[in-house]
């Protein structure tokens, strides 16, 4: 039989078949919300619940692994179910409250000051993975404790496609040992630029990817919030702009939705080559550039295909020149 | 005779004598800078200088109006007039010093102090176009007083098939007035993204754009330094990436140099399209990624047209994706 033929019966055997189950370990959580325009009072956050929101649109199945009070809304959990998200992970705690957050934005809709973190259940967060999670494709950790974050990695049954984690400077400050021995197991680390700045000590975010890339992970994304994104890796680096909006209503967890959408994209293709990886960054651009648009993940509840492919035009639009 | 004979021998006779001589105007001084890792003391600087050693490469010939003490070295003035840059219009004021500028960077390369500001022979700068200069086919203004500025235009003998200006915040502050007078005359503004959020009062660089253009300019580019910049104009929008790099030794005069090979291309090409400003754009970053290699005009003396051509490739490949 001739090969294409051969290729045409098993190839959309193959593509079938490709597992594409995508782990997100994080918090489920409250956020209250300030900006110049407006407040947010107890909406839902935290980086899993952005990053598989983001996710949903391009990959299924989803697991969450994180832990919820038993004042955390069912039918918040429901809308994520019906998007294919397997939510059997989330651990409710009876009697304990979810974990809050609450800051209010300045007019430049960076910068932010924090006015409550009540880590509530969360300071007990202990996730256990079961048979099904352990043995997920791709992993998404979000922002925790880097320790935390390495007992999840060695759950793992069989060695992931993918790992990939966010953290904080809060970890670069108090917990940098158990960072770095964390940052070693990854594949790809997405941190934002002034983090990038404080692991390596180097200004230049050239000099810092050439330190962080040289202790583990084989992909870097640098976060830059409005000012985009950039990817480091194979020595090659890729820039993705942030798409100019004529609102920012809330940025609360664009960098999570950005996760989501950048591990959605490498997890349905299983393509792992840095050609790939440009278009992850930019469907992950796609889908933070429509989570700023409402506050909490509002935006992101409506989405279709054809809205996200729609921007991902918009985005090549807006750098192509010949 | 068929057209594309015809083609072949007026096209080029067409090309050849497409006049594309460009003006300058703005300042040649001298600066004394200090970076977290070096000093220049008493460099040659100023917007006219920088815009001009940009453009150099992409255009011919260049004619610069502006004023300087006796004090100013006359190789420097040589080094431009071998590069096709007409000093003519440079006055020299006997016994004069010229102005001069001086300041500190911060750690991030981005802010920075002012030490002196010595405006010596510039105080009394009322530039006066011969008849060459006021026929000159674009026009590029430094950051001058708006006043000034609109003496250039109105000096004009013949339409320029462009007008750009670059302003500063200080005008803003002082002399708002008269410098939205002057906007109204130009096709193209150049500024940065927060004198264009003090201009429009808006944060949003999408509002802010369409208050500038609603005022006059066809165009508005908006420098964000490091993060790149921005055009608007034609009810499209376009991102340029600054170039990540492994050292910035001095941003000073970036912004110069990214109007001078902005204009050097627009002038050689005459043509106006969105899609011709997005090169221009390119070529513009370009020239600044050049700038910032080396303390003053120096990294833009011995530059060839493989330099320019390779480095416009890296842009490409920096965005691109499918």
């Amino acid at each position: 039989m001739h090969w294409f033929l051969l290729n045409a019966i098993f190839l959309p055997l193959a593509l079938k078949f490709h597992t594409m189950s995508l782990l997100t370990v994080g918090t489920v959580a409250f956020d209250t919300i300030e900006t110049p325009t407006g407040i947010a009072d107890m909406v839902v956050g935290g980086s899993a619940t952005y990053s598989s929101w983001a996710a949903s649109y391009l990959v299924d199945p989803i697991r969450i692994v994180s832990i919820i009070g038993e004042d955390f809304p069912a039918n918040e959990l429901e809308l994520l179910r019906n998007r294919g998200v397997d939510d059997k992970g989330i651990k409710v705690v009876q009697g304990g409250k979810s974990f809050y957050w609450s800051g209010r934005y300045h007019d430049n809709m960076i910068s932010r000051d924090t006015l409550v973190t009540d880590l509530n259940v969360l300071a007990d967060f202990d996730p256990v993975l079961d048979a099904e999670a352990s043995q997920s494709d791709y992993v998404f950790l979000g922002n925790l404790t880097p320790d935390i974050q390495r007992s999840v990695i060695e759950q793992m049954t069989i060695k992931p496609k993918v790992i990939a984690m966010d953290t904080m400077n809060f970890w670069l400050d108090i917990a940098l040992d158990s960072l770095m021995e964390t940052i070693k197991l990854v594949d790809i680390l997405i941190i934002n630029d002034e983090e990038a700045r404080q692991m390596s000590g180097e200004h230049s975010l050239v000099k810092a990817s050439k330190f962080i890339l040289a202790r583990g992970p084989r992909y870097l994304v640098i976060k830059k919030g409005e000012h985009g994104a950039l990817l480091f890796g194979d020595d090659q680096v890729f820039f993705a702009p942030g798409l100019p909006l004529l609102e920012v209503v809330d940025p609360t967890g664009a960098g999570d939705t950005f996760a989501g959408g950048f591990m959605g994209h490498i997890a349905r293709t299983g393509d792992l080559s840095f050609e790939n990886m440009r278009r992850a960054i930019i469907y992950g651009s796609v889908m933070a550039s429509f989570c700023v648009q409402a506050f909490g993940v509002e935006r992101l509840k409506n989405l279709n295909q054809n809205d996200i492919e729609e921007r991902y035009e918009q985005f090549k639009h807006l750098v192509h020149f010949d």
